[in-house]
């Protein structure tokens, strides 16, 4: 059915091209709000003329009063075939923003249109303070700007010692699947984080969930923890998650209250034998045991394993994207989350 | 031909359903990517231990050497039926991000769904240091952070003095259009914006211009100012601009340089009166004249004297936005922008 659809479509759609020779994405609907937050007051600042333009007209700003913070953004994206049972949530790493699943820095599709392609309600978002979130002054500590080289080796482009700030002299690891030719176009995608935000962004994760779930929740590196903590808060709302290289797992005294949740961890290539990699891999396999032990549902799969071989920590930006997204596809849809 | 189109595909879209009964957006491709910037070197700094996620591995992080400053976020969405010559892009206003476009506060659908379902290849941004552009601590001065209660006057929601703290106890003008109930949500899009990066901002566009453009770009209130800066700039990509309350108009020492470029400048209800915007909207209206004088096309239109009343400076997120969208996209198609 689908099928003849997309054929009628192409047929009929005159004077348009399908880029790159792809179907078209057909929509029901898409859009964007943002969820959670909260009003806080600031007393005793002095009255200030502000000239947001220069050679534009001031304008009198009192900057006492009330402030939103602490909210997040979320844009969705629904099909018009819907094959996904429930919504699908992309949750991205630290550092980064929902731009994470969006066309890769090689300019290919990313994980936001596949899943959207496979018929997911798919919601994209910035986690508080990150991107279109917004941000203000009000946390604890600096915030952490990214180095230009320093994802190369620890998000495992390269083995340790491979980053240059020579493009020519740059190395990978042996069949390394980032696009490196795209490097500075992903660094592009970098934000600012705190280190002191991690309940603030689960609270607001919280409430997007119960917006919009029951649903499956995808997690990336540092939203590793923020899944964990918000299945513990809210099991019957996150039915399913999938944990892609996450920095740490859940707690291990709440297993229990999770059990019925299945969960998937995945580990790209060279994981097992990086310096800081196989800590962290460890710790996600250890608590993965214990979950296990509970009687919970969990698989945890290292890529190479699967014949997946030169993943980086970025899997969703590698040129096998597609390979780790439809191997995540297969197990949502053997776990009857979708047709 | 289309209509033929969008009955086939609800014909046979199996178990679907159009949200808000309207028609299914089709997209040839959708995407993103980051632009403009460059690339700074920071020296003589300790190297940090920093522990991303509590509880999680300690990572080295050297924080000398690169970063990657000033670039900005594109988002692009091409429908299927493509019916406008050329991209439009849609720049927003100062403290604020491409979310200005999205769905609007109150839930319904606001300037970019509007735009691509008249056809138009359509270009949503957040300018330098907004949103998902990213920023660094590299920047002149403080950024200034939104009070919550700022925008309600400044924004012509209400008169000077209509702002409350208590929800219940704030005034609009007269058949204000703005979804008052919704003002909490629109305040959640607001970001920190900085006062001394106007250079860096406009520099960013110049390289998206050169990107995607020729093009007709929408600009908002502070992007007024960026729009004129960049038609300056780059005359023969800018094939059309419109203006929508620009805080500030263009260089009246160049303006023989654009004469070739149609130009509508948009004002909403109360502008005349009110007293800051008097003066702004007064600066527009004098630019314009010696535009026209020059040989330049310019329409400035006051949305009142075409009987469209109540307009905020925010009038894409206002109850009547289609009213004002479809005036705009009237000023395209009688121009042949647009079939």
């Amino acid at each position: 059915m689908r099928h003849l659809f997309l054929f009628i479509a192409f047929s009929i759609g005159v004077g348009s091209t399908a880029a790159q020779g792809q179907d078209p994405i057909v929509l029901r609907q898409m859009g964007s709000f943002h969820v959670g937050g909260r009003l806080i007051e600031i007393t005793g600042q002095p009255i200030k003329e502000v000239v947001f333009t220069p050679g534009g007209v001031p304008a009198r700003m009192d900057p006492n009063g009330k402030y939103q913070v602490e909210q997040m953004y979320v844009q969705y994206f629904l099909p018009q075939h819907r094959k996904g049972k429930m919504p699908l949530l992309l949750w991205h790493g630290g550092g980064l923003t929902g731009v994470t699943y969006e066309t890769k820095p090689d300019g290919g599709e990313g994980w936001l249109n596949f899943f959207i392609r496979q018929g997911w309600d798919t919601y994209i978002s910035d986690a508080v303070e990150r991107g279109r979130a917004g941000w203000t002054n009000t946390f604890k500590g600096d915030p952490v700007f990214l180095p230009f080289g320093d994802p190369w080796e620890r998000f495992r482009i390269g083995p340790p010692g491979s980053w240059n700030n020579e493009k020519d002299k740059r190395t990978t690891y042996p069949s390394a699947q980032f696009p490196t030719a795209a490097y500075e176009q992903f660094m592009k995608q970098a934000v600012p984080r705190w280190l002191t935000t991690d309940d603030q962004i689960v609270a607001a994760y919280v409430e997007l969930v119960d917006k919009v779930c029951p649903c499956v929740v995808l997690v990336h590196s540092q939203s590793g923890a923020f899944g964990f903590k918000v299945l513990e808060a809210r099991p019957e709302k996150v039915r399913g998650l999938v944990a892609v290289e996450p920095t740490l797992g859940g707690d291990p005294n709440k297993v229990a209250s999770i059990k019925n949740t299945p969960v998937l961890i995945l580990y790209g290539d060279n994981a097992k034998d990086h310096p800081r990699w196989s800590k962290i891999r460890q710790g996600g396999v250890g608590y993965a045991a214990v979950l296990k032990s509970a009687g919970g549902h969990v698989n945890v799969v290292d890529l190479p394993e699967r014949g997946i071989n030169g993943n980086s920590h970025m899997m969703m930006m590698d040129r096998n994207s597609d390979v780790v997204a439809g191997l995540v596809h297969k197990w949502l849809v053997d776990r009857e989350f979708s047709e």
